[in-house]
């Protein structure tokens, strides 16, 4: 998507150097645009964990690099030797966090990819490679297939109330989340391209913000109509008229429909409910955990420190600074995801159409899962 | 309530000077402890449109104290032209704040009392003085009263449990929303008095933060357990048995039961009903509406400025810094206040008891509205 009129991805192999990888670093955004250098497995691990990029389907292509990263640093005396590097590598890569299903699916198909393709560690490294791009090239096509299941929604209700969309978005499933497009975002952004006058509630999202920092700045750049809110408006919003439909992505969907996405996703799921306001969650299909099906009992929830809770950062005299909200006496908990149950979910948007969110709607998608 | 071990209203007259209010200002909580001189209805009008104090009964305590100000500064040469200043600062104070109804009660028991006990302006200053203390004693009272009805509710659940009784509570109607005690912390302060162990998660409360700021800073002067968490964090806590009970303030409840409350109010109650916790809210009968019954169509909700969301301010440095948060070029809404729906109401907590949310409840608490 855009940033300052340019095109970028949000990770990519820096040009002239493909023992490098990049990335665009969102902890600064809104307020500074900063292009990261990542040379190791190791820096990769460390840049998802401390989140200098997020969202389900960046972390699984960010999974993916970090293995062709490991491949460059592996053993290359034997295969063994090299097989035991990326193994390592990969359980480190898993590990950074828990909650994402899409970490997991990347890691499990380089090591399938590479044990099944290569037979020398130097194949290793091509099929790691190949095996990278092509995860991040199908996650922006299926966000854009997304985009173009999802504009449905949007045209049918601008059909039947010829006047500007409203929509509702919770955290960052934008393009910042991806590669390109987004999932959550994608709708919206081909409603704008095929002139449906739309306009976005952002959620703020805290504790990070990732919508007042990064969705905010998505739609700024690419000039769709927004207007940010604390996470607490939303219900009121819904209550007067003001919402149309609210979409959210997912960091991860049990086979039953259940979304494990960003704190305060089932509230706005309440709320929609509540006021017959419908409710769609976005995901690409590597975000599917058909392993599970209750998520509110299943999906292990990340916990993150407290200091994310009790200090914010933000511009002051043209400098980034982090201020304290709280007393400093008083602590605080940081549980990163909830689980909106699938009774609250009208439908789930994947790159393949739009399922019912249940496991009867997944299967009529991906009978392949039957 | 305590401040550094020490006594402290949130508004008196000045020792030795009666004819200057004082208040703590609440801008500067948590980090700085400022008290604030307002030596006339300008200045307390101010003080409660800029908010250095907030809160239904401290809002009705504020408007009090103003109306005297207003008797002191008022023209004494006659009856009538003292009256019709009084009046005009009536109308000014009233426009303040469009939602809490405590003002509107305030100034017009004010107007009430002065034009029917005093016979000359000088009586009128007299019965000013009076009438502000009645207001805060009584809110004071009241909320003393609140607190012995609530604290049966979590006996009973602390009886059942064996257990620290958690409790989620929104904003802040602690004793820095009223004169003392506060409302729907006056249950939780009781049970400390008791012995009964409680741990109270306080919710952020974006954009303003009173629960960050001011409820945090409370429970800590008052040494209760407590953690603060987002305001995005309470329906998860919900799902997983980790919240007894929810109590709110509010600012105001029609004769219907409808709470009118901080933005976000509505989300939690929406989250309690889901999981079969229990949703009190706690309010002295000054916060009833019975002129309105449909709280969602008939209460006007303020809407504040943007900058309250797209800035924030907390400490840095040992500053005190307001730091911006979203891209410049972002809009952003500040809708105030939510309305929940009685039907989301386990019941109300008044200074005569627990209501059921509904006129009928009312009414029985209040057969003199009949």
């Amino acid at each position: 998507m855009n940033v300052g009129g340019e095109h970028y991805r949000t990770i990519w192999l820096k040009p002239g150097d493909d023992r490098v990888v990049q990335i665009i670093d969102q902890r600064p955004l809104p307020h500074a645009f900063v292009i990261e250098d990542l040379a190791s497995s190791d820096a990769m691990a460390r840049a998802i964990k401390e989140m200098h990029l997020r969202g389900a389907g960046l972390i699984g292509a960010a999974a993916g690099w970090g293995m062709y990263l490991a491949a460059l640093e592996a053993p290359q005396a034997s295969m063994e030797a090299f097989l035991g590097y990326l193994q390592a590598a990969g359980e480190k890569l898993k590990k950074t966090r828990p909650t994402a299903v899409n970490l997991e699916w990347a890691v499990d198909r380089q090591l399938r990819e590479i044990t099944g393709r290569a037979r020398t560690p130097a194949e290793g490294v091509r099929v790691a490679h190949d095996t990278a791009q092509a995860i991040a090239d199908e996650d922006a096509e299926f966000c854009r297939r997304i985009g173009e299941h999802g504009v449905k929604i949007i045209e049918e209700i601008y059909e039947k109330k010829g006047d500007t969309v409203h929509i509702l978005t919770h955290c960052n499933a934008g393009w910042l989340a991806f590669v390109d497009y987004g999932t959550a975002t994608a709708p919206m952004y081909e409603a704008q391209k095929r002139g449906i006058p739309i306009h976005v509630w952002v959620d703020e999202t805290r504790p990070r913000n990732q919508g007042a920092r990064l969705t905010a700045w998505e739609l700024v750049q690419q000039g769709v109509p927004h207007t940010v809110v604390a996470d607490n408006v939303g219900g009121h919003l819904m209550q007067h008229g003001l919402v149309d439909l609210v979409i959210t992505g997912a960091d991860r969907v049990t086979r039953c429909g259940d979304v494990a996405n960003k704190i305060g996703t089932y509230l706005k799921a309440l709320a929609a409910a509540d006021n017959g306001v419908p409710f769609y969650v976005a995901l690409p299909s590597s975000t599917l955990d058909w392993s599970i099906c209750d998520g509110v009992a299943e999906i292990p929830i990340e916990q993150r420190g407290e200091e994310e809770v009790k200090y914010i950062q933000g511009l002051s005299d043209g400098e980034v600074k982090r201020v304290l909200l709280t007393p400093p006496e008083s602590p605080a908990a940081n549980y990163g995801f909830d689980v909106t149950p699938a009774r609250l979910v009208k439908g789930l948007i994947t790159e393949r159409g739009i399922a019912a969110a249940s496991e009867a709607g997944l299967l009529e998608l991906y009978p392949e899962r039957r």
